[in-house]
């Protein structure tokens, strides 16, 4: 077992530089290998070896590149998980290449695409990740200061939407100004916009989600073509970012 | 300091012992102090001293309790707090009595009352405070098997909201029973319900959402009165618990 690299991998940095990325726990492997995506290795304890062959053998059929599955024990596992509760394994697969902007460009002139902005907390991320894939939203754009998509506390967040979520982190500045030159619609979550329940929203463009400490930044707003709020019948200053992007996906989808 | 108590104090055992718990960070405590909570001590750094002995004696004169404030290192804060990024203090509070049965099935006849059976994470339950606190739900009763309202994830996570949603521990079947022989409905959360974005639901009685990882429980599915479902546009397999709480109070809030 490859000690070094599985501790490596837990760090963004060398997540980077090797282009793989770690994939923990029975359900998240098992969607893994359902999924185009390059699985390298997997090391699975005897209660998921098995099953973890068959599913990489059918996937080495699909995509042409079998895993290695490794037989670990339990206690070996539980030295180089980064969370508790697995007793299924970990495996190490090839990150995707990132999208270019204008494919990005071209889907928000027929659908949905949600732009994050600092966000920083990957349990949020994750959620997003399995929130958009819930409401069929298959694009995010992230900033660059956006947490990483491969973080494995967001890997196991989005509970296997990470394999049908595609993710492109970049400056937002300039990808937003391009975004209003071909006049595609940005709209983003403010405490004082216009009430999403009661008018009508575009189910196309891009839906700008805010940091957890400080929402839109300022220097995104001027691209912002449509504040959007969700009204607030109580007393709490603000929502959790992933719980607003649920509210304000659940809203639009219901137009 | 009382090194011993506020460590105690992490553990459910202890609070449920002393009938006190934790309460950390800047936001938190300064809601608690604008709250009618009884605060017993609060061990504050250099640069919240001040603002907390202000709030406190304001407290103080609405509630006859003053609050003890002293003053501590940050060094030594961070060796006491449950969770990383406080450098403002941590607080010493007194739990509110439980309300009883007949208060929560009263509140139902009239509002909507959140009911979470065996939701474990404590971030989840601090989510959906902050949530129901944003949509005006001021009661959640929880089964006893739920995270513990009082445990301090819980608390961070619901942002303040903690001082304004009530919440109830109690045995889920045989107070849904009773609601049941009071026609109170209940609404439930599952994958295969009727769709709320297509038909009117209630504005008042239990809305029940299930556990993470099995959803409602079989012994308690007969006590439904209305099966409910956010209808899925993509492919994940299920919603996290705080999100589909949150989409259907909003769902509910625009009819």
């Amino acid at each position: 077992m490859s000690q070094k690299l599985l501790k490596q991998l837990t760090e963004r940095k060398h997540r980077d530089e090797t282009g793989l990325f770690l994939v923990e726990g029975k359900k998240s492997i098992s969607e893994l290998l359902a999924s185009d995506f390059e699985v390298e290795t997997i090391y699975a304890t005897l209660e998921t070896v098995s099953e973890f062959e068959t599913a990489g053998a059918e996937q080495g059929k699909r995509t042409g590149i079998t895993p290695q599955v490794i037989c670990i024990t339990e206690e070996k596992l539980a030295q180089h998980g980064t969370f508790r509760s697995n007793n299924a394994g970990v495996a190490i697969a090839r990150q995707k290449p990132l999208f270019d902007v204008n494919h990005i460009l071209e889907r928000a002139k027929k659908e949905l695409v949600i732009v994050l902005d600092d966000v920083r907390d990957p349990g949020n991320l994750g959620t997003i990740i399995r929130t958009a894939d819930w409401f069929g939203v298959t694009h995010i754009v992230c900033s660059d200061t956006t947490t990483d998509f491969y973080n494995p506390k967001v890997i196991a967040a989005s509970m296997g939407s990470f394999t049908r979520v595609r993710v492109t982190s970049l400056s937002l500045l300039q990808f937003l100004g391009i975004a209003r030159e071909q006049k595609i619609p940005s709209m983003g979550a403010f405490l004082d916009g216009r009430n999403i329940f009661e008018t009508k929203s575009p189910t196309h463009g891009f839906l700008v989600m805010g940091s957890e400490s400080h929402g839109i930044h300022e220097d995104i707003e001027p691209f912002i073509t449509d504040r959007i709020t969700i009204p607030r019948f109580g007393k709490a200053e603000s929502l959790n970012v992933a719980t607003a992007t649920a509210v304000i996906l659940a809203t639009l989808m219901q137009k």
